[in-house]
């Protein structure tokens, strides 16, 4: 999206607002419930996304009036930023914001806690990215392989950044894509994994591009994998360690999160398929000596999992009660047990020639 | 230090236990003690270094018999990882190396914590840094500026890498700068701050090379900035939360760390700078209004630096007791409650012009 468009949107939202007081009204701002009451589960789509409840915040309402106010600051700072054309994470919005009002010992903010969830308010109100209103999410992760882009007037080769990588900032929107030579995405949780598969120039060998997501995907990461496989139909490859967390760190991937559910079709992207490591994966390969055995918190979540219907399909199934049954994880790392090079020699090009994927 | 230096200390190591082996007597390794008692702070070259106590780790004795098995085995497979040019991290390292011992029910190690601390006695023994055994450290961190540097084959220019920038790998043994073209370091806490002043072309107004640690630097990025500063002269500025947190990383950089007081000349910056924040700017610079109510863990902190020889300074002690008396802290983004840009286009302009740095 435009800047100008962005803009324009809180221009709209204003505008309405100065009407009703034009017309004698009680001001107020519509926005969706973000609470897990209004969050659904769209199977067409898979995606996780809002449902129809709304709620009004009202300007003159003992209980609206401070929040309705916050919503306010936080509309003008995010249009100054686009005015200016610049762009601040959210902690420095809260200390940008955060003052006394004038003849009063009221704070706009007190904590950023408020400020944070006012800009998420904005987002779901303005049916837009928070990142399009310049605001940037924490950056983490890092990106190797046959990619080119623009950003900030610097054309960038993804393959020629040596041992460290493109480092991916929190926000992508203004990446432009020049030129892509991949066949599909590979997403690998773990750094040491990243690094093992650059070294062994994995993304060179079997053309792909290979993106360290560090733990969680960051924002900055979830948005790229779904521009590109928005924009070049690229498929998209899931490594992960064989624990619910891991999968979990897919899934978001995949269907987004229960509380980013209002930007899911922005920053999900439903193709992604899950590689590996499955629970059948220890025993195929032979890393009994590599298991390390649930905690109760792992079998828990495990459970837990059982439950979404987006896990609910046999072959998911049978990986998640396989490892409560016999209480195991593993690390990607393990697989170093056969042999370093063995993840980027024989298993990650065998799973993928074989494509033997979990949906 | 070459690949091939490596290799012979490794050698030397084990034909010095053939020897004595030959001659009929109990094999040993030397290797110097990296507990607390043997932590010393060396004054004049302003670093933590080991004292000369050692200790002798001896194949035919009960209670070392499992350690020397493990030295070796770490021994023989960084000897493997030097031979054929390939790097590891630790985890890697230990599911390789975990086996269990033939005809036995003996592991050769049964976590992690076990190999990596025999790493770490490999990286004292022989002096080295275990980095050049091949031995990769977990990554974090970004850069950006005036540098091009050659790596894996490829040319990088930190100043061409759009919004993101370099993400600095675990390991930067094989790093080699070409061209530098910067009068200072500036080393930045926060990944908001370096997002920001990135966005605001810091570096390029300022001609100084930029970079993120994204909390406690890693293990590479000290290392990067040491041999920045070794190699070019370049000073070093530190910039960090006014929090007893944000004054031990900038010491960390600096000086090193008890627990890795063996490598701190060759990880450790003395030449280092603390540019801020200092408890005074949050006065000088009104941002009352910014400032985090210190808890007790931060007062408790407060008072453990107070007591660090490094610390003994007026200004530091000043600044340390100011804020135990006062109970308060700050964050970086602080200074967004001035203006966005104050801390790029006022702050660090000012502090870096007047020299206003702590020791």
């Amino acid at each position: 999206m435009e800047r100008a468009e962005s803009k324009k949107r809180i221009e709209k939202l204003s505008e309405e607002i100065l009407d009703t007081i034009g017309r004698g009204d009680n001001p107020f701002i519509k926005i969706p419930i973000r609470g897990s009451s209004n969050v659904i589960w769209n199977q067409d789509k898979g995606l996780l996304s809002l449902g129809d409840k709304t709620s009004k915040r009202f300007f003159i309402n003992v209980a609206h009036a401070r929040k309705f106010m916050q919503t306010l600051l936080v509309a003008a700072f995010s249009k100054q930023l686009l005015d200016e054309d610049v762009h601040a994470s959210l902690r420095e919005a809260y200390y940008s914001l955060k003052h006394t009002i004038k003849n009063s010992k009221e704070t706009t903010f007190e904590e950023q806690g408020e400020s944070d969830s006012t800009f998420v308010d904005l987002e779901v109100a303005l049916d837009i990215l928070r990142d399009e209103l310049h605001i940037n999410a924490d950056r983490r992760g890092v990106a190797a392989g046959g990619v080119i882009i623009e950003d900030r007037g610097d054309e960038i080769n993804w393959s020629k950044l040596g041992s460290g990588g493109w480092a991916i900032p929190g926000n992508v929107e203004n990446i432009k894509f020049k030129d892509i030579n991949a066949d599909y995405m590979l997403v690998v949780e773990k750094n040491a994994t990243f690094d093992r598969l650059h070294e062994d120039k994995f993304w060179k060998k079997h053309n792909c591009i290979l993106i360290g997501t560090q733990g969680q995907a960051a924002r900055g990461i979830r948005r790229l994998i779904h521009k590109l496989n928005a924009q070049f139909k690229l498929p998209v490859y899931a490594f992960t360690d064989s624990d619910p967390y891991g999968w979990y760190i897919y899934s978001v991937i995949k269907i987004g999160s229960m509380n980013l559910a209002h930007v899911s079709s922005k920053l999900g992207t439903p193709a992604t398929q899950f590689l590996g490591l499955t629970i059948s994966d220890i025993y195929h390969y032979e890393l009994e000596n590599a298991i390390i055995r649930a905690k109760d918190v792992d079998l828990k979540r495990a459970h837990d999992l059982l439950k979404y219907p987006w896990f609910k399909h046999k072959l998911w199934e049978t990986e998640i009660k396989m490892m409560i049954k016999k209480k195991v994880k593993a690390e990607q790392e393990a697989l170093a047990q056969k042999h370093l090079k063995f993840v980027s020699e024989t298993y990650l090009p065998e799973k993928i020639e074989n494509k033997e994927f979990l949906p």
